[in-house]
Parts: structure tokens; C-alpha cells; sequence
């Protein structure tokens, strides 16, 4: 019983590259044994898709299937046009269902029809059943794979279905109880199973009580419902309230972790779902569109200062002061915005009415504004000496705090309502809107009292 | 069986409160009764701290503690200052051992000695052992109720062993396996408890390939480790390998929470863990200190370009272009840092070197400046005309995006390694370098070139 122990290594990385050069498959067989297919995982996506395809062909079909159902998306779609029909067939075959979907969903519709066509009868039903629904709502995330009871079967015949079903299913915490048209009437735990008389009737002991999601749920509520519960595992009905699958925490943890990864790339103005070690022409497509936006915000600055040209010839000092106000204004924006989509993320709020969250907003854009107008008005006093500019920009300085946080509170709001992940405001979207209204702000109080 | 049936809306939260100002506790724990605790720690968000009190008075003890176990640790705090220790005491006494060692983490330090003076036997001195951890290492996660069972054991004494243990615990997904020094020798899952004869040892159909973390281990490495093998439970061993308590999927997922909002907070440049609903003045001084270094940054380029004064009063369309650099540069050095810290949080990623590393950046960060400047140079040429300044503009924009990636790349890199959240570089902090960096590159260009 020792912590952990594999370590991918760039020694152990290396004399694994010298045995694939070599083709060397005993020392890879024997060297991967006792290692954990996740692991494994980590390891191959170091490799080439032909070398990944030699190390997995040498493993057994059951640690092959898992692994490759442990890849992301995009490096199994790639992966798996190495791969003959008749080869991703044998490993859907193991997987459970709700993974063969995903899988059979990457596919060409060709391939996966052919490949659905030579299932096991059993997986063949229940993934025609899933692929139904789409990827992001309860009915995508579910496994068919659960052990369901009769409510008037004895605690004898439960355990007898699990020994029948235990193959198929291979992680479950409770059983689902339900009548004679599949409608759900609760779970009895494991436990209480164990605990209980082989005689009683699994009536007596159920749990009405139960959690349950809807097909159609999306998945971030799926999410937020089973972390506010704790719950390890949900069942999943029809509208007819019939028991239809199951959702495991797992899944639920990738949905999490997914959600967290697509937010910060929006906050970022990443546009497509790139990483660092994708391809360097990824890497360039997937930042260019935002920069584009910010370059066309750039201009658009250059063109209205354009019309200021005379005042800023006649006082150089003005443009001393634009990053100032610009850099304020797209901060301020960005709180703003990332307050309110942590509000709309966190579940459990109640809305308090958009007039009382304005009025509060206003009142801590106040409160700032206040702060930093007097903060820069000292500060420009004391390095630059008086001058009726540093006036202005205090002034110019506060306006632009309160529109920003307006800006940065109100646009989240709007895309949520809108249907648009909230989290695009607290990226470059944000920024070049405020930049645009800080500089239109400063000339404004300029053109006013100047 | 209904999927969720409770709603928190205006309407309910009004009546609610009519019974609260008339003390109406006949129609509050009615209108409670069929609710789930979780969803009244959601209401109770809305009412004063002394209302709130009044309300879980009336709830059953078992309802109440779960309730206040469900608090946010902040609200906890304020919200228990109300209770005698009398009581508090009472409400511990009903928690699972992590639980109770949280809330007693956060009382003053003389009232917990009080509190854990009092409590049962068994919890206190459980109590005491998790005391000694960090809240961020997995001895500070894990809780001590567990079913444990002795590797000579059969089936039927485990099972005995958990009728005795299962009111202490009350989420259980598999028995740990022991020798008699306590060392885990692995786990029995209770499918398979259930489908053993019951004369079968445990040490005959024991798992003994189990992932498990030590006490010291950060939570972040936890979540990392349970979300990568998909595990429900994890025991937690200490350096002699002696089983000391287990870490469920629960507690994980919300550390995955947790970590998602800190980053999400930090990349907006918000110091304090605050949320929209905080007073007033918390939500102000959550934000000033970035926004002070965002205006110190401001007043530095302010002062910068007072050596350029000469330069800008000739030719002012100097200052028309500051916006666009940097806009630019503050974007692509939000992007860059953002796919690193991304890289660094996802796990399986072998480090490439370095240099390699760096190189890639590089060679992104080339074909993004190239694509940059001709655009901004072709507009620039088409909105004002050929001027000299058209191409120092393009020019001094491609080094900036260079730069930019280039500190936006490293600066988290170095964060990291010095034990600093690398997420911190994706907000403020890269933003206000990369503002001075773009300017100094800019006026550069500038002097040089025209």
C-alpha cells in the first residue's frame, strides 16, 4: 500500500522512447504492468498517434479500452483514425454506455452507424437510447448501466439482480426501486441492503426521498444539484417520471472542471478550446479573433482623438493621462463583471431585484471612484504642481469608475439573459468597451471644463 | 417522485418573512418540513443573523446542525456568534469529525477549547487528531469515521463491524482493510461484500491496488488525484503507512469549486474572498488595491511621456495610437498567461523544457505580431493616409506583442515556482506591466525610427 508512485519523468519518458524505436514490446508490456491506465494516458499524449497505437496494441483489450476512453476529445478523434472499424468496435464494446456514446459521437456518422450495427445487443439498445440527447444536458451525461428492483421483491432477489447485473455494472452505490412501468419510487443504499433481513421487502426499506434530475437538465444545473446535495450518484427520468439512467459524481467533476477551464479561456479572449501544446497555428487561430476586436477598438480610439487633435496640440499633458484613465476603467469593468457572474454561478442566491443590486453597485462605484479621484488628484498634485488638468482628470477619472462599473455589472446580466456564458463579459469584451467609454469620458470633461 | 420540487421566489421569501416578523412558528416549521436541509441554508442567506436563529430553534437538532455545517464558512462565523457555547456544543456533537473540526477552526480559540472539552468521548478525540492539519492538506480534509476491518476477519464479522459503525457513519462505500498495527492492507468494496459467501476472509477478496494520499498532501493534489482515477473515497494513510481517515468525493468537489472562484478572483483583480452580496464597504476594499496599482502604473506612464512631450506637441497623432498598443499588449498578455496557468492546473503534462517551451510561445507569439501589424499598417494607410508614422505604429506594435507574450508566458512561470498562485498573472498584475512595457516600446520605436 504505497501513495502513488508513477512519476512520468523525462528519464523514464526517454527509455521509453528508445524502446519504441526500437519496437522493443517486451520491455514496454512489462514496464507499463503495473502502471495505472490513467497514467498511461498522461504518458501517451507525449507520443505520436502511430507510436501511442503500437504501446495500446500491446496492452489488453480491457486497459486498451479504458484508456482510450480516458482521452480528450479532440486527441481521440485524431487517435482514432488510426483504427479500423472493426478495432474500435472491440473497445466500444467494453466501455459502458454512456462513454460508447461519446465515443460514437466523434465518429463519422459512417463509421459510427457501422460500428453501432456490430455491438453487443445489450450496449447496441442502450446507446441508441443515448444518443438521443444531446452532450450537455442530463440525458447526455447519463449511463444506462444501474441496478433497478421491483418494490415488491424481497432483499434476497435485490442481491440475486446485482450478482446478475454486477458484469455490466461496474460502480453503483444503491439500487433504484421501481413498479411494474419503470416508474422511480426511490433507492435503497448498499448499506441498508447489507443491513438489512434477506426477507424483507425492499418496500420497507426504500428511500422515497431521492434526488432526481430530468433527461433534458442541462448540465450545469446537473452539476450545481449534486454538489449542493452531496449526492455520489443521480437518477435520471423521463417527463413520465420512468427511471431512464444514472449520473455518477465523476462525470460531474469533468463537467466542473470543463466549465472553470471554458470560463477562464473566455476571461482570457481565447476563442477556441486550445492548449499550450497544440499546434502553433492552433495556438495563433485561437487568440486572433479577440485581438482583432481589441486592434478595430485601438482605431476606433485613434479616429474619435482624431477630433481632439487641436486641444491635445495645445496641451501635450492630455495624453499623458489616457493609460490612467483607461487602465482604470477596463479594472473597475472587469470586477464588476466577474462579481456578477460569480453571483450568477453560485446557486442559492436569491435575486434581489435588478433595482437594489443597481443601487448597491452605484453605491460601491461611488465609494471607489471617490477614493481614487482624490487619490490621483494628490498624486498629480505633488509630482506634476498644480494645473487645472489635474482637476479635470480627477473628475474625468470618478465618471469613468461609475460608467465602468455599470458597463461591467449590466453586460453579464444581459448576456445571461441573452443565453451567452455570462463569463464572455469579463474578458476583452469588457475591456474594449471601457477602454472606448473612458477615452470618450476624459475628452467629454475635457471639451466641458477645459 | 419529483425532481426538485423547491423554489425560492420572491413571493415565498415574502410570506416567510410576515411569519418571521410575527413570530410565527407554526407556519415556519410547517412550510420547512418537507424541504431539504440545503435548500434551507439557501433561504436562511436572506435573513438577519437573529432571524435566522429563531428559525433553526424551531428545526429538529438533527435539521439544525446540517444546516449551519452547510454555511459558508464567512457567514459561520458571524451567524454562530449568536449561540451560547451550550449550544454550539450540542450542534458539533451531531457533525461527522471534518465537519465538526471546521466549524471548531473557525470559533475563537477559548470557546472551541470549550466546546471540545464537552463533546462525546469518541468525536473529541477525533476531533483533536484533525486539529493538528492544515485546512488545505488532506489531513485537513479527511474525516476519521470510517468502517475499518482486520485483515483475518470473514465476511459476516465485517458485516457486523458495520451494523455497529453505521451510526457514526453515514456514507460509506467500501470497508479499508487493516492489520493489526493499523497499516491498510487495501479495501473491500460492498458490492463485493455483498456478493461474498459470508465464511470468505476478507484477506481473500481484498483490493489491494488502492490509490491512497498522505496526511500532508495539498488539496489540490487530492483533487487532482480522485478526479484522474475517478474515485469516490480515498483513504489517507501517515508516513508509517497507518490508515488515519478518508477524504470523500463531496468535500473534493468542493475544493474544485472553491479553487475555480480564487482563480476566477484573481484574474479580475479582487483581493478579498467577497461576494456581490457583502456590505458595501467589503466590496469597495476588496477592489482598491489593484485599482491602486492599476493608477500607480497610470501616474509612471503619465511621467514617461513627459520625456516625450517634445515629440507628442509636434506630431500629436503620436497620442492617438496609445490606446491600440496597449489594448494589445494587455491582451496577448492576458492570453498567454492564461494558457499557462492552464497548462500548470491540468494534470499529465510532462514538462517539455523550458526552452522548447519558450521557443513555441515564440514562434506564436511572431505569426500573431506579423498578422497585427500588416492589418493595423493596411488600416492606418486606408483611414489616414500614408504616413511615416503608419509604420512605426505597425512596427512598434509587433515588438510589443512579442514582449508581451513573452513577460505574460514567464511571469506565471515564475510565480509558480515561487508558491504563488500563477493565476494572479492573469489579471491586473500582467495588465499594468504590460500597459508600461507597450508604452516604452512604443515611444522607443518612436525615437528611434522617426
Amino acid at each position: 500500500m504505497e501513495p502513488i508512485e508513477f512519476e512520468l519523468n523525462k528519464e523514464f519518458r526517454d527509455r521509453f522512447q528508445d524502446a519504441l524505436n526500437e519496437r522493443d514490446g517486451d520491455f514496454i508490456r512489462k514496464s507499463l504492468e503495473e502502471v495505472n491506465p490513467a497514467d498511461i494516458t498522461a504518458l501517451l499524449y507525449e507520443f505520436s498517434g502511430e507510436e501511442s497505437k503500437y504501446v495500446l496494441d500491446l496492452l489488453p483489450l480491457e486497459i486498451r479500452s479504458k484508456i482510450i476512453n480516458d482521452l480528450d476529445s479532440d486527441t481521440r478523434k485524431t487517435f482514432l483514425s488510426h483504427y479500423t472499424t472493426q478495432e474500435i468496435t472491440e473497445v466500444v464494446n467494453q466501455l459502458d454506455s454512456d462513454d460508447a456514446a461519446d465515443i460514437l459521437n466523434e465518429l463519422p456518422i459512417k463509421t459510427s452507424e457501422e460500428i453501432i450495427a456490430r455491438l453487443d445487443a445489450e450496449l447496441k439498445s442502450q446507446v441508441i437510447d443515448l444518443l438521443r440527447y444531446d452532450e450537455n444536458v442530463a440525458g447526455g451525461l447519463m449511463a444506462k448501466e444501474l441496478i433497478k428492483a421491483l418494490d415488491h421483491w424481497t432483499v434476497v432477489q435485490c442481491v440475486e439482480e446485482i450478482r446478475k447485473q454486477a458484469e455490466h455494472v461496474t460502480k453503483f452505490y444503491a439500487v433504484y426501486v421501481v413498479d411494474t412501468t419503470d416508474k422511480l419510487l426511490g433507492r435503497v443504499s448498499l448499506q441498508k441492503l447489507i443491513l438489512s433481513d434477506p426477507r424483507t421487502l425492499v418496500k420497507d426499506i426504500l428511500d422515497d426521498d431521492v434526488e432526481v434530475v430530468e433527461t433534458y437538465m442541462e448540465d450545469r444545473e446537473v452539476a450545481e444539484i449534486m454538489s449542493k446535495y452531496d449526492l455520489e450518484s443521480v437518477p435520471v427520468v423521463n417527463v413520465q417520471g420512468q427511471l431512464v439512467g444514472r449520473i455518477t459524481i465523476d462525470d460531474v467533476v469533468d463537467v466542473i472542471t470543463e466549465q472553470a477551464e471554458e470560463d477562464r479561456q473566455l476571461m482570457s479572449g481565447i476563442t477556441e478550446d486550445v492548449e499550450e501544446d497544440d499546434s502553433i497555428w492552433r495556438n495563433t487561430r485561437a487568440r486572433l479573433p479577440w485581438l482583432f476586436i481589441g486592434i478595430l477598438g485601438g482605431m476606433v480610439s485613434a479616429r474619435f482623438m482624431g477630433f481632439f487633435e487641436l486641444e491635445i496640440a495645445k496641451i501635450t499633458a492630455i495624453a499623458f493621462f489616457i493609460p490612467l484613465i483607461q487602465a482604470t476603467g477596463g479594472n473597475v469593468g472587469i470586477q464588476s463583471s466577474s462579481l456578477v457572474v460569480q453571483s450568477l454561478v453560485s446557486p442559492g442566491f436569491v435575486d434581489e431585484g435588478l433595482w437594489k443590486r443597481l443601487l448597491k453597485v452605484f453605491s460601491v462605484a461611488l465609494l471607489n471612484g471617490i477614493f481614487l479621484s482624490l487619490l490621483v488628484f494628490g498624486i498629480t498634485w505633488l509630482v506634476f504642481g498644480y494645473d487645472p488638468l489635474n482637476m479635470v482628470v480627477s473628475m474625468a477619472l470618478f465618471f469613468v469608475v461609475v460608467f465602468a462599473s455599470f458597463i461591467g455589472t449590466v453586460t453579464p446580466l444581459i448576456l445571461n439573459k441573452m443565453g451567452f456564458n455570462p463569463a464572455l463579459a469579463s474578458g476583452p469584451f469588457i475591456t474594449t468597451t471601457n477602454d472606448l467609454l473612458g477615452l470618450a469620458i476624459y475628452f467629454l470633461t475635457i471639451h466641458l471644463f477645459l
